[in-house]
């Protein structure tokens, strides 16, 4: 028995993620690729400073060939299954900065077939994936991508390019293969079998539209890592570079479970929840704090265990010296739980109600930045 | 230890076919059914007449739909891996007469994935399939069929609608299933899994694009049957009609192999091959003739074994009497091995230098019938 576990489709457990970078053979973003990172980009984004984005594949590889002049692109991506929480927002945050910093274009990839095929239920048709994505699609946006250098685009829309793309790639993938990865069994599905190769392609699919050898960083949530220690190989053999890879860690649930999950409608905070809603959820978060007030005056807290001051450290306070203070009130018992809350709940509302306001600006231009055929 | 085997992949040891329709769980075609095809078509194909397709499925159903007024669709298709041989034609020569007395549209698949995928070699690559698969559409186009009810496409080329459809179908097809129906095992690549559920779009792809449940009908190679005996149920559950089937008998190769096989020069007449190199193949073919034409004109021969007579009764002679009166040449013993393999080279000659014609006048008019996105 493992004390936690994380697969591409479940994290069980308390994550170790100095286990984890063992057990996946990734490497860990250490001071000196932290100093090649900000020279490059000019600043340090928080969650690389805070460790939210704390492992890597073949980094230094790739700002090696981006100090040559050999310019790389972004691609990650999104499964729809239902409404977008603030966690899936964790890698846009991140890519966009990148896009920013690197001038460098974003293919974002909406597998709608994922879901549909993982699910057993029949609930989820295609047809409700679509509609998610849509909603998806604009919610990405809406963090401020550069439509100009931004694509998007649905595998079952996109598969007159991609599925040919990974045919070629499904040669080298046996059923061996992904049921040691992902634990398929007879019972899985040939649909979701083939899946991962769709998922493959457009960590070369700059290289094959263009013709030449293109470099590819992925940010990912680490649990997503799985698909390229299937596919990098495969991507190789197919004469392409390897994509590089950051990983980032996992929001946890309000109520300090290893990741917020969509499917956890008490602990997932939804972009689309009201104001009374989110002040709702927020107030039955758990935090670090003593069982009562005045023990936490006397104590003091621990703002690791306190999911308030994760969603400060994640998401919701980039300035460093503002996330100290707010930590500081948590350990030494100065900020008690209910100011503690309603003070995120407001930022959490504000953070929702200029997200939506962009997204609704953006609702006319989706068709621009959506890739067919 | 079984005395014969039929798979999509490979045919071993004699056919029976009577054995055959019990393993697959399919039906002859009975005098009563004969009657009633050659009813409605006004008349009956010569390949059903001398039984060469000679089982089906649902064709009772498909025909009462006919009758009703519903008419059906046609499909069938050829997965390149080499050059055409004579024994591929024969699907394409009935489907062309269906297309002709039932007024019906034809869909011919080119699954240029399959042979891609199944081959472990990597010398077959999907440009190499692309060459083949335009000679095959040509070749295939060349029997007469009516370009206005024609449509071709190429799976890598129309997977922009292809490719949703087969995740649909998809969901339903689990690694057990394809491991009982094909004998695919851990080892077989994912693209090779998901296959099977690409085969199956065409037969219910008209309902798609026309918005209403059309009936579909297959003219195929029995050995092709396992595809649908896969893909039937998943169909069904889609909401449209199981497609109807008409299976063929192989025809054999020249040096009485139970299947002429693409792969084997020797024993293969290719649609390419030049008047001197079918003289010499037919030259070394088979007969059911006695060792010497002394014993020949004593004791006769047997048609039954006699590659020469099998190829008149498949594809080379149409009408009855005239292929009777061959039978009864090599049964008597009155027509000698010589002139017996000489007529036959000559006729081959003949419709192959005719079909060639025919080809190239279709080269410029492949794009119109051509299905993509």
């Amino acid at each position: 028995m493992q004390d936690f576990n994380v697969t591409a489709y479940d994290v069980e457990g308390k994550v170790d993620y100095d286990k984890l970078i063992e057990r996946f053979g990734i490497k860990p973003i250490d001071k000196s690729l932290e100093s090649r990172i900000k020279k490059d980009a000019g600043e340090l984004h928080f969650m690389i400073r805070r460790g939210i984005f704390f492992a890597q594949r073949d980094l230094d590889w790739l700002l090696g060939e981006y100090e040559k002049g050999n310019k790389f692109y972004l691609y990650t991506g999104l499964a729809p299954s239902g409404n977008m929480t603030i966690a899936h927002l964790i890698p846009f945050v991140f890519t966009k900065w990148l896009q920013e910093r690197f001038g460098a274009e974003v293919y974002i990839q909406i597998p709608d077939e994922e879901k549909f095929l993982a699910k057993r239920d029949t609930s989820l048709t295609l047809e409700k994936v679509h509609e998610l994505a849509e909603e998806a699609a604009l919610n990405i946006l809406a963090l401020g991508f550069d439509l100009k250098k931004t694509k998007i685009f649905l595998d079952t829309e996109y598969a007159g390019f991609m599925y040919k793309q990974a045919v070629r790639v499904s040669k080298y993938i046996t059923f061996s293969i992904t049921k040691d990865a992902y634990g398929f069994g007879n019972d899985t599905n040939v649909g979701t079998l083939f899946y991962p190769t769709m998922q493959a392609v457009p960590a070369f699919m700059k290289s094959v539209q263009e013709g030449r050898n293109i470099p590819c960083l992925i940010p990912l949530g680490v649990d997503q890592d799985v698909h390229f220690r299937v596919a990098r190989n495969a991507i190789e053999k197919l004469g392409y570079y390897k994509p590089a890879i950051m990983h980032a860690k996992f929001l946890p649930g309000l109520k300090g479970e290893p990741k917020m999950s969509s499917s956890d409608p008490e602990t997932a905070i939804y972009l689309s929840d009201s104001p009374e809603t989110v002040k709702k959820k927020v107030n039955k978060a758990i935090t670090g704090q003593q069982a009562t007030a005045e023990l936490q005056k006397q104590l003091g807290g621990d703002p690791d265990k306190c999911s308030v001051c994760q969603y400060y450290r994640f998401l919701f306070e980039p300035d460093d010296t503002k996330l100290a203070n707010i930590f500081d009130g948590e350990r030494k018992g100065t900020l008690l739980a209910g100011e503690h809350k309603a003070a995120l709940a407001k930022t959490i509302n504000a953070f929702l109600e200029e997200h939506r306001k962009k997204k609704e600006t953006l609702r006319g231009k989706l068709e621009s930045v959506m890739l067919k055929g």
